[in-house]
């Protein structure tokens, strides 16, 4: 990946990237939960276990949380940033503690905006996965990506 | 609302839920960056503006786990609690300081499962507004929502 920042014209579909590696802690899933989802499931490990998942888990805006960081330090150095717009997300596996988590990019495709002569559209699919190699959540994401400035042509 | 819980059967396309308001303050647009998202623009006011944001804006991830906790804490009380399998997510404007916000939800679908009796997938459309009544988020999610048990009916 190297630390040239990525342009428009840098991106093609099929390109891949990978991120580095995070391993969540239990007390990391409490804090999250009691400020943002706070449910039995990501709060209390025995009562999560009358739930379906068993035992404790993660949020799965949790998930997408850590696998932004993820994407922010360690995944595709887009210039600008990594501008979301928006995008589908899948949670197929739940995120417990302890796992270690990192994400798999790959360039779908891209759109040139027509309004905006400077910008463009990516779609990007980013799996983000456990040290199993389990898929804990598909993240198709559509980010706003800056053309070349013409100076540095 | 109420505080009825509601099982699968209660839901049908069309139903709203409104839940109660949050604001969201300065403070705690830095504290989500810094933890998950540390990009300039949700960080640091004056890098801000020199972004296409033109000022501090909150992560659009943050504007998520906000969504989820009021949908937790004052949306529709559906029995087991609010299990998202995934969805649709998008950010149509920036979320700022101060911004007060609420979600308004709507059921789109009811799908009863065929292979698990006991359970189906409802699809909600939520939409996080505003003070002004302008949508910064909207989450097209689809939930598990458990059958009514035989016992109860």
């Amino acid at each position: 990946m190297g630390d040239t920042l990525l342009y428009l014209e840098d991106l093609q579909p099929g390109q891949h990237f990978v991120t580095a590696t995070y391993t969540v802690t239990e007390a990391e899933i409490f804090s999250f939960a009691r400020e943002f989802d706070p449910q039995p499931f990501h709060l209390d490990d025995a009562a999560a276990r009358h739930t379906i998942f068993g035992g404790l888990v993660g949020s799965g805006w949790h998930t997408a949380a850590l696998t932004m960081r993820l994407l922010v330090q360690s995944g595709p150095p887009v210039a600008g940033g990594i501008l979301g717009v928006g995008g589908e997300i899948t949670w197929s596996a739940p995120m417990r503690p302890g796992d270690t988590l990192h994400v798999e990019s790959e360039v779908i495709e891209i759109t040139p905006s027509r309004s905006r002569p400077e910008r463009g559209i990516a779609r990007l699919r980013n799996d983000t996965r456990n040290q199993r190699g389990e898929t804990v959540q598909t993240f198709v994401a559509r980010i706003i990506v800056l053309r070349r400035p013409a100076s540095r042509a």
